[in-house]
């Protein structure tokens, strides 16, 4: 087919469902745009790393158009989406731009959720983005230096309070790394205070933490978390957020100048700007083969979407359903192109997995349940494996080798001091 | 001498200058207050890598507290100096705390200054920290984005055009950076634009660049910059800056959207806080042991002094002249507290030292002249002997390695995207 006869494929979104569809796509012929709202492509089930001063936001981001520099059937642009037209089928480009498309993937994912509090967005940050990483690794090591500087006790109890609202697994990587920056890597660094001494709450709406494991594993892992000074309270809801601390459901105040968002997420608002049905978080409904209902050339792949699995509950919101959803959107817009029937979705379920910190993790593979270090030599497997780009491995695996035989944390700056709340 | 009678010694600053004055001041017996704003040293002369993405900021930066962990006479604190009074011997800090001293050594450094145009400022800017140098990474590159998305041919023009106002060392490294960035790593990650014609400026008031050096080198500096595309433009001064380029002495206007100042500094405004005499840009004289007149126990070190040497002229604002001197104030000190005669600062010239990319450099070493290559390798030992902290080592040590085989630059990271015109 003529290069300029072939099919165009807009893809919005470079996470792991946009990357692999575009990858899956190289050798297809179709001509394909994919659209973002920053230049790379980021390794988020890491973002913890960043926010708790183990790694640099470049270790686990890879420019999307070197990530794609091989590839000759795709154009990249940074660009923000600010319109979707599903009859036209054309893209808004905030510069003014309308981009038309013979397929659109939809793969922008979630933000955070403030269960209808947008006023705690300014006080406890969520996780999702390099520049929420940044903010909270500012925020933490600035908490610290606050602590060294205050004069009541009062207030160097609030300076070394922290609170993790939400216990899956983002919650508990917090609170573990957290509580090991406390107890290891700035433990001998202040003179007034005892970095030792600082509280380190991880607070769970349901019945237990890490709702999404067994509840054996999940046990095993609150273990550990308390064994690295970190107070669990589940069944526990936070009411109330302001700058000094949290108001839980109990009636219980926790003075704490660290307040961070880990509980809920949201999906981002291509929903609605398409004019499509969603559900109660904003995902858009898929059929079995990831498309939209009556629009057969629209699909939408990762967290953006919402498709029930065979045991009736929605797929997670993870990185390996996302990897596998753009694979297969691809493969049913290959299909579709040649003629073909489009095939449904089926989630080969490899790994479940959470760290807790130091070097124990937890892990469900198939079957297997496993717990401790070789749970988190798994862990480390998987994410290696799974990091694009060849020098960001090896630098990854360097940087975790180092701070495992020294508890180091080579990433401990404050930038922007003085503005860590923006 | 019991701890608590122990003179204090308050150190403002953590470069170059006020940390080796606080190291070498290890084994006396003093007690150390050293104040800086941020929490981490910055290697400064390797800032620029940052700003053209080839090292992260973590590499270039050590924490403070880190640095200084296994020396007991020294407490960090990270504040902001409002007050200096000299007669009452007391630095009054933004939390309204109140220090006092029995020494104060003044070493805050320089910033950028603008020739009384504070209005540049927003639309060139410098580079000295690094949020200038994430600033100008984002810049960068985001200049070859909207090259991308651009819809005439002088819009496109005006994207990829980069001028560099100031011929020293800061300003050759920039241009030469940015010359690779678009003819290297750049190179074939565009459609529709070419970065290869990217056109890069260097602007330089004074008759010739690099004028800390040999002429003889600075030709040669100059013509690796040429055949890397750099167009060098000397006797001649900015008169005008606005968002999109810069209006020359001689009437020439150049369109571009990313100027970057790299002209003069400034000393910190420490001089005008203690009702020093300062020089026209703010630095205060010194004495040749580094004492401010009338202020036996007052000492100032590195961009903030000015002090003449043997040849007439006060010695160049660069790391070695600010290392030396905090290495001399503390020696004065200890001779202050011991009794005994302080002695005249004596500049040990090393090597002066400038690289154009690639892996190109210009050195002096006392009257050896040394380019290319060879001056290449002296450049990175010198660089690496210095970057402290062992990690930051074996790390910058490995990018470099990597970098210089594969030309990549690993960092092409753009954060906070619209944002980075603050």
């Amino acid at each position: 087919m003529p290069e300029n006869m072939r099919p165009h494929v807009v893809v919005i979104g470079a996470g792991f469902a946009g990357l692999y569809t575009v990858r899956s796509l190289k050798k297809q012929p179709v001509s394909i745009t994919l659209i973002d709202r920053t230049n790379h492509h980021l390794f988020q089930p890491l973002l913890y790393q960043v926010a708790t001063a183990s790694l640099s936001p470049a270790d686990i981001a890879a420019p999307i158009r070197s990530v794609l520099r091989s590839q000759r059937n795709v154009r990249v642009l940074l660009a923000e989406v600010v319109g979707l037209d599903l009859t036209a089928k054309t893209v808004a480009l905030d510069d003014g731009e309308s981009i038309p498309w013979d397929y659109l993937v939809l793969a922008t994912g979630s933000t955070h959720s403030y269960f209808g509090h947008p006023e705690w967005e300014s006080k406890a940050r969520g996780l999702k983005t390099l520049d929420d990483a940044i903010a909270i690794r500012n925020q933490v090591l600035l908490a610290f230096e606050a602590a060294e500087r205050s004069n009541s006790e009062d207030e160097r109890a609030r300076d070394l309070g922290f609170v993790i609202v939400g216990g899956g697994p983002t919650g508990v990587e917090l609170a573990g790394s957290i509580a090991e920056i406390a107890r290891f890597s700035l433990a001998h660094d202040y003179d007034t205070i005892d970095p030792t001494q600082a509280s380190i709450r991880l607070v769970e709406g349901a019945p237990r933490i890490l709702m999404a494991f067994p509840e054996s594993l999940a046990k095993k892992a609150q273990f550990e978390l308390e064994k690295l000074g970190v107070r669990v309270q589940v069944g526990s809801m936070a009411t109330h957020i302001d700058e000094e601390g949290v108001r839980l459901a109990d009636g219980e105040r926790i003075e704490a100048a660290t307040v961070l968002w880990a509980a809920r997420v949201q999906a981002s608002p291509m929903g609605k700007l398409a004019g499509l049905e969603t559900d109660r978080v904003g995902r858009i409904a898929v059929q079995p083969d990831l498309r939209v209902a009556d629009h057969p050339n629209v699909f939408v792949a990762g967290d953006l979407a919402v498709l029930k699995g065979p045991n009736g509950k929605p797929y997670p919101g993870v990185a390996q359903v996302a990897i596998q959803q753009g694979k297969r959107v691809a493969a049913n817009i290959a299909a579709s192109v040649a003629g073909e029937e489009t095939r449904p979705f089926h989630y080969f379920d490899l790994v479940t997995l959470a760290t807790v910190g130091g070097n124990y993790a937890i892990a469900e593979i198939w079957k297997l349940r496993l717990s401790g270090f070789a749970a988190w030599l798994v862990w480390i497997f998987i994410h290696i494996a799974y990091l694009i780009g060849f020098r960001n491995r090896i630098f990854v695996m360097f940087q975790w080798a180092y701070g495992y035989f020294t508890y180091h944390r080579r990433v401990r700056l404050i930038t922007r001091p003085g503005k860590q709340a923006d």
